[in-house]
């Protein structure tokens, strides 16, 4: 079941879910409305060759910018980080979504998925699939995160766990 | 719960969920096949920059194309419009997804969702990944939307209620 | 409900889900991490005009490569097949979430469906949206299946049941 609105503010107000900062326009009908936090991340090179599986780590590959405004170039990428520091149920999984007029200016993200049980802000990419520059802004609301109850619990325990600002993919040496 | 076939028919037959026009084959295993409708929306402008929180409105910024046939041009994207006027249930949520052989000839469009208590045509960003121009058609079905039941109530109640054709993004000065 | 990991387990074992081969750390948290398979398929031409509504079949306009590596140039997309062969309950959807590390390398997928009762491998369109090439390999996990139930039953009874190896798109002559 996808949680609406009351429902939602029954998670905050009982402590199960956190939201911080939490803004009055925060929780929407079905999900929740997180905003653009202070730096955002792109690649610090283009034209080489990214191999995962051979990566310890792959912070050297990226680039973070400190900022209020995110200037995102045609047919390219940046990695945002929400201003949000949240903490997720271990029976309630997010799925992240785009909010409907950032994608209907161009942008892209892909479908992916915040664990029961995960805590930190969030990072997710933000794809711009148009001819022209888009700026964003810090603190504008982007990712529209639908939160669905699960069947059983589960406590996410991944690398990313308690993750603060923009934080760039880990290397999957080892593991592929 | 992502309601099945049956739960959707009776949703329809009840008159709690409307689609119109409803075809034979818009309802399917597991959520309803929407159609490209008749016109759709490409930026006026390449190169330009576009600063959303600082627009009123960005209707000026889209050129609207009135046409059986949709040419989208490689790495390039276009708003696409359902044939269908939607009205969605007070507890029911719509995920959108696009119809995996779309997918597979290389498009894609981002996560987003309708609103439980939306109403209206459905206005989707679609992108075209491929190093070739794809030609798709008026009437064909693209977007497969999956309806999942809310727990509690809510009603959309933003910009792009009843919403006609295809509907360029709002501008977002005030709001960031 | 999006099935948590002691409920995807219980599925398996009773032999209403399939997933073949079963690997110790396919079952996650909150769904199913599946890998790459051994072949990839991409579009072999460029600067084509693509018609799906006047195909009967699109199988020439790809090429399918067998190989252990698979590279993605920047901005183009590859048709990716799971190693696993899965079959799903007749009551249970599945929703193809990108694994979060390879978003943050900026892989993008569309969201699709998996239907319930449908049985193969599956083929995902995987797009480089980055300015660099991305090295994939086979048998790294790439797709985080998240399954949910459905209210009521439905059988997938489309062209791709039981597709084996990476699947190009079916031409739509006829459809649309």
């Amino acid at each position: 079941m996808i949680l609406a609105n009351d429902e939602l503010k029954k998670l905050i107000s009982t402590g199960r879910l956190k939201v911080d900062p939490l803004a009055p326009d925060t929780v929407r009908e079905n999900g929740l409305d997180l905003r653009i936090g202070g730096e955002y991340a792109i690649y610090a090179y283009e034209g080489a060759v990214v191999k995962p599986c051979e990566l310890e780590n792959a912070r050297h590959l990226f680039r973070i910018v400190k900022a209020d405004e995110v200037v995102i170039p045609p047919r390219n990428f940046v990695l945002l980080t929400t201003e949000e520091y949240v903490k997720m149920p271990d029976d309630v999984v997010g799925l992240a979504n785009l909010r409907s007029t950032l994608a209907r200016y161009g942008l892209v993200i892909p479908p992916t998925v915040v664990d029961a049980g995960f805590e930190g802000n969030i990072t997710i990419e933000v794809v711009n699939e148009s001819p022209n520059t888009i700026v964003l802004k810090r603190g504008m609301r982007f990712l529209h995160l639908i939160l669905v109850k699960a069947e059983g619990r589960a406590l996410y325990s991944g690398t990313y766990q308690g993750q603060r600002g923009v934080t760039p993919p880990k290397g999957l040496r080892g593991e592929c």
